[in-house]
């Protein structure tokens, strides 16, 4: 069995103005399709990011991959390495988080792999991962403060504009009645700290079994963020990324109880260890996208456990595609025990056949397979891809994006 | 397809008086040898020490895997540690290593576990592991100190006595013409640290190019391995275990260039941490038999690539199982780049069909496979477990077995 064909295309999703600490989300997100073929006709399916540098990266590595066996990962990663001289640079110039290109590229084929290893072996991703640990996996509602959708980017909205505490919580509501979300997560660093510590309470307030969490983006100096933690004692399950850069986390660190968790300042597998020396987290966020995958995501699980860390799961916006994956990975990583972040309600679009997948009580049941258990809607992904090729975007820039509604904005982080 | 039976046999294998810093061996070396069958005729094979307490995790657990499906790793951690509560305790008692029983017999079901994996996928182990990156393991010569085998142990004895620079350096010899090993380790500890120092010049003048280890088992005081650093200078490509606990090889690893590896104070993932923490050591030796099997001995190389230290492979007395295992292993994990260790040249039995390996170029071709790529010869094991039955250690105890020859022999680590 050997790789054949590697396809890769870009899609451009509606997207709505939802606010964070460098700007807000543009007209569209951008991901990329990934579509590995077998010489027996076997396809296995990955999607990743959309920018211009992962796009890059997937195209420079995808001609490499002919010929190789879809179960020889170690050889899938020397491919990757040697295609992308000095790590391929660094992916999302313009996020604080600075992903090495091999790794998201190792990440997205490496999805296709295990979905191919699952067909050929008639099992299930997370059973190629060494087998589901739980039968669902929870996901946490994603909360947004938000522009209502401005009159020249036509398309869907949701809620409208939502700047206040009561819109916040209203959301929330949305999305625990809908969904059935056992636990929030607030995308915060967008009002002042005292109001965002108002909606935290807020939410405690109306939802008093719900694990709540805060995400600034490194949006607040130390000091800001020991008053906030002191403010919200009692309320918060893990603050994220209150601060910005490992000795500032440190820092924060040493002055609260609150457990502090990452995706900016632990992305590779050396960060945790500098982590771990200075005390700087206790949970690191994982993701299948950037960790090197879902063997990646496996392998950090066990890092954390060593450390004796705790580990949840990121999302950026992204399709059904990659929500099964993430499913999978979840229920094979037996310490990823808290409910997973996901963007997925925030699209009405996808790209695989069956239509979207469906929360109930905030949880997937794990696909039963074979691979991932998604099967791409060819012509679903053609209209996406005809809308990316229509839009002017190639890369995610939120800071340039909120421009068109605050046109003298600054980005500045830390903010306050 | 599920596991329908567990046999466990343990055997003992005559070995000759090779000297440690702790004393002696014995007049055998116990393993337990370990099939699981499943319901459709596969056996999958494994290998482990025939300690006592390793005989009783074993037994305990086995009785729970029958029913179990043998590609699901997660379930077999699961089924180890809810058969041995408190982690089953420690294994070897009176060894200075403190491996914790539940990881003994995890590793020690979890290699047949990818045996049946590889048969019924016909792959070999290196494949189920993700590949191997190397087409041939090359190990080290593993030199002795010894005592001739005193008239009471009948059967094969190597070289007679060996307590001089001169007869190690003739032992030297006879491992490199007739295994062809192209690295050199020690197990040091036993001479004074001066003859001992001697004896690396006299190996570094007859061996130009061979890189040179010394284990002395943690049997120097920091002083004394400072200065038996110094006097080697330039000599030894890695120094293990010089000092006994974390601390003290902290405290040397601050003095000298000389890069310090461990199998002592590294047994456990969360001692990379704490080790990472104090750069106690700069080097880790793999395992299969403790570092949970041949998926943990892989989750080791990339927390060792994480945590930018090398990593290599210990060994203890084994036969042809464990190393068909270590071999597999070492050829899937990218960053084992030194040489491994084995002891395999130190015995003329076996349990595999076709003889014993035979090391060319001081190497081992991967085995093709499917699994493991041994069989197991089941009238060999039904004659070494009749030993086993005739003779009456059921643990090792080199310290006792040392008062055979010194009977004032007072264990003493450190000793100098």
């Amino acid at each position: 069995m050997r790789i054949s064909d590697v396809r890769i295309t870009p899609v451009a999703v509606e997207d709505m103005p939802l606010l964070n600490t460098k700007g807000v989300h543009g007209s569209h997100f951008l991901r990329s399709i990934i579509e590995v073929e077998c010489d027996d006709g076997t396809v296995g399916l990955g999607e990743t990011y959309g920018a211009v540098k992962t796009l890059e990266g997937l195209r420079k590595v995808a001609p490499d991959l002919v010929g190789m066996d879809p179960f020889h990962l170690n050889d899938l990663a020397a491919r990757v390495s040697n295609a992308l001289p000095n790590a391929g640079g660094i992916n999302h110039k313009t996020m604080l988080t600075q992903h090495q290109v091999v790794d998201v590229v190792y990440s997205a084929f490496e999805i296709p792999m295990l979905d191919i290893q699952g067909h050929a072996t008639g099992r299930s991703v997370s059973e190629v991962l060494g087998g589901a640990v739980r039968e669902k996996v929870n996901f946490s509602a994603y909360l947004f403060f938000k522009f209502a959708k401005p009159d020249d980017q036509p398309g869907l909205d949701f809620f409208g504009e939502v700047m206040t505490t009561d819109a916040l919580v209203a959301q929330a509501e949305d999305f625990v009645t809908n969904h059935g979300f056992k636990s929030l997560k607030l995308k915060g660093g967008v009002l002042p700290p005292d109001d965002e510590v108002e909606t935290m309470h807020a939410l405690r307030a109306r939802f008093p079994d719900h694990p709540l969490r805060i995400d600034p983006m490194g949006a607040w100096k130390v000091p800001t963020a020991k008053r906030f933690c002191d403010a919200v004692a009692g309320v918060l399950e893990y603050l994220e990324d209150p601060v910005r850069g490992m000795n500032a986390m440190a820092e924060l660190s040493a002055q609260t109880d609150i457990p502090l968790s990452t995706n900016l300042v632990a992305v590779e597998f050396p960060h945790i260890f500098e982590g771990y020396a200075k005390d700087a987290f206790q949970i690191i966020l994982s993701d299948i996208h950037y960790w090197r995958g879902a063997t990646g995501a496996r392998l950090l699980g066990e890092m954390c456990r060593a450390a004796g860390m705790g580990v949840s799961m990121h999302s950026n916006t992204h399709l059904g595609i990659s929500l099964a994956a993430t499913t999978h990975v979840a229920a094979a990583t037996p310490n990823l025990t808290y409910d997973s972040d996901t963007h997925y309600p925030w699209t009405n679009h996808d790209v695989i056949k069956g239509g979207k997948w469906k929360f109930e009580d905030g949880a997937l049941a794990v696909p039963k397979g074979p691979g991932l258990g998604v099967e791409l809607d060819r012509e679903a992904m053609a209209e996406l891809h005809e809308t990316y090729l229509e839009q002017t975007q190639i890369d995610r820039n939120d800071t340039e994006e909120i421009k068109r509604y605050i046109p003298d904005y600054v980005r500045q982080v830390p903010r306050w």
